[in-house]
């Protein structure tokens, strides 16, 4: 299933080759201002086309195909449409059968039969997480005036990521990174305890990001080592606020005053120009894979957005949920 | 809500120190042979009193209350509840406006407006695990012959996990732990692409238990410093098994015929036995909190249960999605 | 699946013959005044004992197992059970491979292969609706000072109820009835267009109750026949009331102001002390079965109560979701 | 929410004079041949222009945006939409103060502040239904062999049906209707107790559609004033066939072996020829309204294929769930 949240609600669709990538977004307030030119910053952070990224370069202009009239937001569904013109599928038509290590290639084989779109990895390629940038935009402006923003801390290990990415292009190699997300203003109590807790639902998002394996929130994994009287953060006032913010803002799965913070784990881009083994999947024989054409050497570098996207649509619904934003916007 | 699922479908209640905490079961195949004896052991090594957790002790003895007839399921929402026979509420009765560090009382009081149960964390506590440690030993039966297996890697840094726990005792203080799970003998093609990725799906689950602070799938953080050649899985055969596991089983978010595999950060208990500085919920003043009372000195010697449980949860609501168990159990 | 509602959230369990039923209720805003007194005037007008009804009297005690403490809601799901103590089995287990007509037991049997509980109809029975008119005093509750009412309008097409029971009883047959429900006092703007309009949530809810086959709002089937100029109801002030009611507060799927009004049909109660044709559902074989034991001739005299309880809870949580009664109980 | 549906989901958006109308579906078998022409017949059934119809013709062309490749389905989301292309907005323009009677016009103003899009009813429209019939046209294959038929029984009380139309038209006026929908051929077991029993679901759907006021399964209101001799089902075979089928082919909630069958309500069109007493929202002020513009005088005469749509959205659904089709199209 493709659809995420209570309240506010997207549905994401479309493949890498395929048409067009987009959503449909419900439960967005009535009377927001809305036109094209405010998605414009969110898509340009992901953008491809600088260094480390893949040469195929869609415009994403967004169509807003319902749910704005008269330049605000209807109350309807909205849906947003990105169109696909650069997809080039020779490469992929003539290795259709090859499994690219890393990628979903085989285990989507499997589960469909051998009928999914293998161009450019289909419903499984990260081209459709345009459409999650821009119900970012929407669900950004509900949570404001609380602020999210997510920021790549490093790839390959380093900081110098210039560097750490020309030397990933140089060997036909690529490499991952680790993208930090602060959300601050956010108001104490939302969330639930157990399923709904607030890490919960952000790792539950964040995981659908491709590319992601690790999450932590706060200390996180050195939380691990720590003692119980180095890792309790001690609140030093009636709002909340703590000295240290080792929980990551959460307690009991709830915000508790403080900047809600976690960390995730990106893996290198699957895609690389050095030759790797795998199996034919129509055979089962193995095979030299050698994969050409576009993709990018470090995929962290576009990521940081869409983290910040799925963020705000995971605090937009527990905003609405708690009853702190109208559903008519003023 | 605490409610989790979509086939295979549970909802928790109870509060620490109320009389009950339970669990209902919806979607479980009729026909299974079920008694209260099959769910000995995982709830013996979820138990309290062995060295490093607490000295409240429970029967935890099962109450199945609906879904059962003749010895097996009837295809019905199964119930399953244990009493609270050990509660001692006095501390807590006597420093309910204290804000303990660490748990979820400050932002309770504010997201229930002081109506929350505060005794022992009420809804928030770690007592209402034993309600999804049963409903993991059912999961546990639809998801055989796959084996699920999580155990505890190391506690405070130390694989010698008496030893830090003894010292951890003897300092009033408490420590964190790793847990790693493992799932054996999946199918391929459990999952969807984007919000129903297992690991969305996983993480979400293990994000429900209390101290959990962060979960990686596969290399996870170590990923972030690896290169796309070291860190892609080799495919050496037409079952999908691959030369390394680095992706922990999931490509695409779906599984891949290897092992799915997982490391869940618990952070340290957070009662301890050294005087904190804390608030006055009710006043807003400073305040120094000493906490007595019982409690784990190392929660992460009782979680693994736990974690293996919610994984088993997880997985038997896909497998019963992918058609690949009978809705009548044979 | 026994859950139903997106914020005021429910999940039924149990059977006719097993030790409890009850209910998990969950979304419910913290600080309500609660105790078991609350629930007295309801279960009373839905329960057995007076003439028309089966001789199986419970005593209807509820338990308030979570979700309470100091006598106020807590903000955790609250869990509510009845104890089955007036059940006599022997008739079931000596028919138990009769398919009573009318009833579900063919259904289950095939459903459940065997398994279900065939004692009273196991998880199918009306007994479970004691649930549902506790879950409804809590969702009245929130609905205030709006207000649900449902009244039966006449059994077996007479309004001289008495009599038409005792004409039934003394042919040792049943009767069906008509409920009526009407909501006053409700918001503008309730429910969405298309699959959340009150209409589809209402019915949903109003099918979940045994015996119910139809459902119409406001004019229903009548205005199969009327012409636009009849049905139109004519607005008449800027609160939105109108001059008739023929569409039974809903237009476009959400409250317009007026009254919401639906009927309920009601079937008469499919066990009957008259012989009837069957099979033998082990073998296949044709059987005449006469039904003994104790049962409802007019199971509608006991639903209007049923149907005001799922009507609140439907409007319970759609006023949860359109913000207009707070989380926090005041 | 305009999101329906457990596995097999759809998910409409568009507005009557929007540039697009269409839907999701999420869920569908990988495999299944499909294209464009597989939605003619049905889209032409419901399709405007004939007498009693709107004068508005659309082509009705359908996009198929995603989830296709190579003449299949991928098992990725469907995406189909239509573009509006005939809409004239000058008339609502002109009016949209002003509260057309029986319409949403009142009600969606009030709960969306005034910005809903108020041209042809915006998100309310029946022009919506065009996605239903596409997404029916998916789901009636994996009902297959099952068949789903719904029929025109009458309108305005007679089953001269153009007689009937010729009379509403020449008044100016609008008409109902009653249509009549069975489904045979449906394996027992279909659907749960209570809350998704397959009237809860059935009903849910068809109320979904603009201008349903009723709906009724079997013997439906008629069985209020029958006594149980005369409504009970005498089962006559092993397969669960009975000798009349009074309850609709559905027994507790479940599927019994007999036809699925309910008959729905179809109030008249609102909009009319006739001048007609309402308030302009803006002011409040009472106001005589003249509808002008295009519209159906009876549109029950196109109602029958979308209740033959969402019944089968609802049948695949269950029939997924039941694991009764492969997930992969054979």
């Amino acid at each position: 299933m493709t659809t995420f949240g209570r309240i506010f609600q997207v549905s994401l669709f479309g493949e890498s080759h395929g048409p067009h990538v987009g959503i449909v977004i419900d439960g967005c307030p009535a009377g927001m201002p809305l036109d094209e030119t405010d998605f414009a910053t969110d898509l340009e952070r992901r953008k491809s086309g600088k260094q480390g990224t893949t040469k195929r370069v869609e415009t994403d202009a967004p169509t807003l195909a319902s749910g704005i009239f008269n330049g605000r937001t209807t109350g309807a569904p909205l849906t947003i449409w990105f169109n696909n013109e650069q997809a080039d599928s020779s490469w992929y038509d003539a290795n259709k059968d090859m499994a690219r290590p890393g990628h979903s290639d085989f285990a989507a084989f499997k589960k469909f039969g051998g009928h999914n779109d293998y161009r450019g990895g289909g419903q499984f390629s990260g081209r459709l997480t345009v459409g999650l940038v821009a119900a970012g935009v929407i669900a950004k402006k509900i949570v404001s005036p609380a602020l999210i923003e997510a920021n790549l801390l490093e790839v390959g290990g380093s900081v110098d990521i210039q560097q750490a990415v020309r030397q990933a292009e140089a060997q036909g190699d690529s490499i991952g990174g680790l993208v930090e997300c602060i959300a601050s203003g956010l108001p104490v109590g939302l969330g639930e305890p157990f399923f709904d807790s607030v890490e919960s639902l952000i790792a539950h998002a964040v995981f659908a990001i491709p590319a992601v394996k690790g999450i932590e929130f706060g200390a996180g994994f050195a939380s691990v080592r720590m003692t119980g009287s180095q890792c309790n953060d001690s609140i030093r006032s009636a709002s909340g606020a703590s000295a240290t913010n080792h929980a990551g803002g959460i307690s009991g799965g709830i915000t508790n005053g403080n900047d809600l913070l976690f960390r995730v784990a990106i893996k290198p881009t699957s895609s690389i120009a050095i030759p790797q083994t795998t199996i034919n999947m129509k055979t089962g024989e193995q095979a030299i894979l050698d994969i050409q054409g576009r993709h990018d050497s470090c995929i962290a570098l576009r990521i940081a957005p869409v983290v910040e996207a799925v963020c705000a649509i995971v605090l937009a619904d527990l905003l609405l949920i708690a009853h702190l934003r109208p559903r008519i916007w003023k």
